[in-house]
């Protein structure tokens, strides 16, 4: 009997800072999927070692060893998890500057699932969400649209432990988890397995 | 041996002028799909009769029924084909009231793929298409990303007979024959066939 | 002493249901600009009779009668108050088509101000706004940005009478009057008064 | 007699590339504003230097040295020129970046006047604007809205030297120095003068 593939999933987060909450929203999908979710390896793919996007930093097709190293991981997946949280009703810097290494040269992102969760003020992220599947269109990147996942970080019950960005609230957990399950099911499905 | 199956396309227009080259580019789009697309059915949808989105017409579960009538229209088919114009930076007002008739109750959108095209002046609708994508997530339609077609409707060589609005640019053609390739694939592809 | 000059506003709303909340907002704002702002005059358009846009519909430069009297209203006052409800992560149909129709020949939003309130679900119409936005930087309308109001809807307590949409929570009216304010200090300024 | 006041402008370039068109736009405004527009003195600010946003960077309310010169700089200018280049249809992360940093404690944008340009390909960058106007808008920026500037650099006849990114094309000069004329007017009107 075939048992299920392992689709490999790599999760880049927005925010650079230690206790972000969409840094815990990777951490809490790294759980989920090792917990509860058979054939899904999400691993996380830092991207603050990244220089800033610059042509002239390629030379004779080469990119800087940071680059070469984050393209290595993402030219390697199934799928991917972005964390977007929203600054000024956009992406954060970090995260767009890493979409466009990857897309410089050979596109890494071609053709491939992917989901956006993210947490934030008012709108839980909303609009950095919608920026993200604009600029996904060019990349070519088949997202997910079902379920949405905007945590609004601030209101009762506390979705997050404040001091670490750790994911507490059970029903987020569970919403994340049903966001893995349809990337999941969404990455099988182009695959045609 | 199994022939390749039929799949049914609604195509729909956001104008509604008689000479308008976005729907010059549905009538080329069912031309070349008889001529020389196997296993493709493109058919245009007339979204002219459906009036003004107004909860206040669903009267017991029921629509109106130039709405009934659109939405089995739409709910019958593989996929869509949007022409979408751009008016001042977005949707038009015909085509943007006929998602939302869609999506009423029973959202007939959902996980299906869709293509959109358009022709405008100097970006060919792309600011359009943009809106339109971003709508299309909540709708759960799945939107093919290459080839994009925006025709630059003023450009040299002329791209329409502006009598008529139809295509008459060869590369045109081809570029629109590409979209609806790429659309039966990502079609066929969605259904595991 | 001089007294202040009077600005007139005109107010569009993009839900055409009776009991629709973002009418409700137009009404409230009508009342608090009477009851206690001194020089503004805010006066409901309505949008409803509209035909869609279609060119075909100009004969000899002239527009159709209801749009003739539309384009009369709006051609004669120094802003716009835009209660944009969010259908489907954009603008409504109705809106949208009155916009491209005082967009025709002379175009009548052409460097005035205006603001946009909105009340809906989750994101309160933020996208809707967003869009709105983006359409007005191709109109030349100077939006206010402070204060933002994205009423929702449906949080406690209760922001509307759910039977004729009449906003009836205090601290929403008195958000809405600061929009009004704001919007009557800018029209000012660019007034040079 | 009065004199007309001076405005002082800080121009941002999206791009961090030595030969970058984006670049060459401020090159050409700043030569501009000197020869031939009386009243207007545009510098160039580099964002170069700024680290990513991460507000593990500030300390005890102070910012890293890179970014207090930042902040300085455009803390102290009456209005804001963007050359924003579109990267995978959206804005740069280093001009994202420079505009995060602006807005964090005092929001230094705050009810400033700006114009944005930008030089791309198919577009000349018309979606980047899309999204910088999106930012704008929770960053309480005033941006003008005539005339765009969208130069598409690929076009004939040659628009930019692309040994060095110098705008060479006549025409972009004189749509470029019609935007500086604009925003000086706007700055002033908004002003009061």
């Amino acid at each position: 009997m075939a048992s299920k593939p392992i689709i490999k999933v790599a999760a880049l987060c927005g925010s650079l800072r230690k206790g972000s909450f969409n840094r815990g929203l990777i951490r809490s999908a790294i759980q989920l999927s090792e917990e509860s979710i058979t054939g899904m390896n999400v691993e996380f793919v830092d991207i603050a070692p990244l220089p800033f996007v610059n042509t002239d930093l390629e030379v004779d097709g080469k990119f800087p060893e940071s680059v070469e190293t984050f393209r290595d991981k993402i030219g390697g997946v199934d799928a991917f998890l972005f964390a977007s949280p929203e600054y000024n009703f956009s992406l954060t810097a970090p995260l767009k500057n890493a979409i466009d290494w990857g897309s410089r040269g050979t596109n890494l992102w071609a053709d491939k699932p992917a989901a956006i969760v993210s947490a934030g003020g008012m709108f839980g992220g909303a609009i950095s969400q919608c920026h993200l599947r604009q600029v996904g269109a060019i990349l070519d990147l088949h997202f997910i649209n079902k379920p949405p996942l905007f945590v609004q970080a601030f209101q009762q019950p506390p979705k997050f432990d404040y001091a670490n960005g750790d994911l507490i609230d059970p029903d987020t957990k569970e919403g994340l988890k049903q966001v893995l399950v349809s990337l999941q099911a969404f990455t099988l499905r182009l695959k045609g397995q």
